[in-house]
């Protein structure tokens, strides 16, 4: 039987798709890093902390400047003003930038400043805003709704593809379950099921997988080794002061070693395979 | 330790809110009840079973003009024509009508038909349709996220209410859990709960909550007597007809029978309590 | 196709299965209220409560004398000798009584004491004391599983049924789901979709499936309006002294004046379906 | 503040538990690997796989004697006959062997035969055989419950300790979500989770964390990569034949293949961190 997902669909694309971002191609085959704070917060901390990223090997920036926030007392982000900074950041750093769309009217704003846009959890469904960034020519990075079946992910994906943009990136951010003393369970079986079952690249975001700094960098690498495309990862240089997420963010030095771990493994997994 | 959800809050305000509906008074101790097909789909079945329902008793008429689908290639809703279809009906039978509400940009059109805006599970946070809902003057029903927690719900009913809009309702319309027998689980834990926490009028959605129409009068009765405000049914004169969601809508003579018994045993409970 | 639950299916006998246990037939159209603390814990508080229980009208006492509990440092009940208070306590008030059986090597023992035997929820697929109970002459109340399917746990049932025990009671008590508010989510779906799909009688635990006292009784008022045989729940003169669910546990007073509703609700029902 | 799994915690004793078992040392430091069927079937079959899986590296056999199925009428294992075929396929082939104990009745013919003893998934709160395993010097496997929280199945470890057994071993075997795609969702969260919070060795079962064959070894690398001890893997020679849990056994090939890349990977690891 063939699945309801027809273009996202392995069945209909055998090969792999392979979406070109600066000079990373997501999904062939290298392991590509996305990194940055949750939210952008102030320039000089931005460009600073981009400059960095960039020197440690991370390929894509990631911040948000509009935030989807339980609360409506809490900080909603910096707007049009954040992807402005972003945007600087990325262009001094000479990284590409990601970040997150809310509200279809933010579209065009998001489309001057980003290179990829971001659709989080929460608006996995919100179909109005898939047809709207299905029409762009801009990559977008889907995010796992909290309580999503793999279908429903998948479908959600069509909408984007069926309005006749191909460049979709999935991203596995974990789902809700009854566990309470992680954020959220990082479902390690969707990386290799998604692969099999999709021809689409998949992202893996264990900050927001676990919501615990000391689990990030192990999902990171479970993640890696069940085949996902790369990473997402919250990182801050002062965490306590983070005004959202801090407790899932890494520290600059411990992504620094990472990157230098990830290389190290993927020249080994190289050999392995070979 | 006060609750973050200051406008919703109980402890903000000890009484009741009670939101009038056309003739009806939700929260104001009577059930009230709503019904309808899940889509609009033509206008004489349509008229012919709003003016049944009212003959029956039923409140309020509901019925779908935008549809949230899981697949792109569903039937997505008639669109302007079924908010048009939906109010001729209701203004002939004499009920007003409830429709949901999918998009910022469908805001004027939708303003113009309803009497009530739903807010679906899959928007309980999207943020920027909360936001400006908050600045109608028409109630807002917001039904709880498929995965959302009772104080997330209470938080995104706050943002309707931060931003001036005082009629929210919630409807409690099933969570996902591991079952899969039912659709979703109907959280009745929260019908007593939520009046605990919040002075805001709650309905109950037991054809969503349940999925399977044989269930879906016993648990009515289960949400009325856990001290729901109301209920939120679907009904469909030919259910196996219909274009979604007729596995859970009752046949109108199922809904007719049921509300004269409601009507029995509202005035014995009255008798119990008094 | 038939279900794989063959004796407990309601296919296999349309009528319902009526227990009768001392006075009452559970399953035979009247609530049946069980009630008692969760731990025995003295004798004479025991005997006390069972008189008061026995003149509000309730029908069976309950109390553990085995206690599963999560910690091996916390009170494990009070053994052979709480089977022994319990029994006096019953023997005096004039109720029988139900105690929980934790292990197969303390069969004898409790089925010299119990009326009816209790599998707890985490014993729900303990095949080995399963197979053991459905050799004894005794009623059991079989708890669901925290996170038991309906299938799962008539398949449960199955086991007892099969090895010749036909007295089988379901007890619906709540199923572990992502919300944190309530200790459990009880399954109100759950209460018609057995009683449709088994002749099995059901009772339903309010106490354990919101863990919060001020929930127990509306949610009781649920389950039995949406068909549930009885209720089996919670009490103790003084929760905030109990061994165990103090938080769940209701105050006699309150009990008392839930029994005479009970009996004119029931008064009402018999006319509103006559 | 002090956990409430006093002995089961990383503060009683930094240092990692290392457990002897044949010539292995689950918790070492390098992974152990348990393989075999799911249910014991016929002798030639068990001794012949034994053999091959002594070739390819495996470190211990498994092979269920008790089996522990939701229906009383499916096969429920060989019993004693089990036990003896395992042990003679694991003494032919020099391999330890694992078993599951799922009654306090079968611990003498368990222990006679069984050089670790596991607990399975549904006896994770089975406190009775808890304590009675907590008596013998045989080492135990405890995999987590279906909807066990870390805490609850580090407390049901603690039962074990406190017995004064103290070769505990872990064992992650998936977790139940509301996704239905896979079997279960193998919490990979728990892996790192655990290694902090204990001291105990972890191992992980992708074969019942995923429910399917083409996600057990890309899981088993994930797992691995998180940080595991080790990994329970079922294994069948004709897996269309297997008595139970066919569609999530490898094949004798598959495993034999993954245990040279893990020889690889692990040569390799040791560079890098080196």
């Amino acid at each position: 039987m063939s699945p309801p997902y027809k273009l996202a669909a392995r069945e209909s694309q055998p090969e792999n798709t392979v979406i070109r971002v600066g000079e990373c191609r997501i999904g062939g085959g290298e392991p590509v890093v996305i990194a940055g704070p949750c939210a952008v917060e102030d320039e000089e901390m931005m460009v600073k902390l981009a400059c960095r990223l960039k020197r440690m090997g991370v390929h894509i920036l990631r911040g948000g400047a509009y935030k989807p926030r339980t609360s409506p007392y809490s900080f909603q982000g910096l707007g049009e003003e954040g992807l402005r900074i972003l945007a600087r950041a990325g262009g001094t750093a000479g990284l590409p930038v990601i970040t997150e769309l809310l509200d279809v009217r933010q579209l065009p704003e998001v489309c001057r400043y980003a290179d990829i846009i971001q659709i989080g959890s929460r608006n996995m469904q919100n179909f109005g805003l898939l047809r709207e960034v299905g029409r762009v020519k801009c990559p977008v990075l889907l995010k796992r709704g909290l309580s999503a079946t793999l279908e429903e992910w998948l479908m959600a994906a069509e909408y984007i593809l069926a309005g006749g943009n191909r460049q979709v990136i999935l991203c596995e951010r974990g789902i809700r379950s009854f566990e309470t003393y992680t954020r959220n369970t990082f479902d390690i079986n969707a990386v290799p099921a998604i692969k099999h079952l999709s021809h689409l690249p998949l992202m893996a975001d264990p900050s927001h997988g676990t919501g615990r700094r000391e689990l990030v960098l192990p999902v990171s690498r479970a993640a890696l080794a069940a085949g996902a495309d790369g990473l997402m990862l919250e990182v801050h240089p002062c965490p306590e002061k983070a005004v959202s997420d801090g407790p899932q963010s890494l520290l600059p030095d411990e992504l620094a070693k990472f990157m230098g771990e990830l290389r190290a493994t993927e020249s080994c997994r190289t050999r392995v395979i070979a």
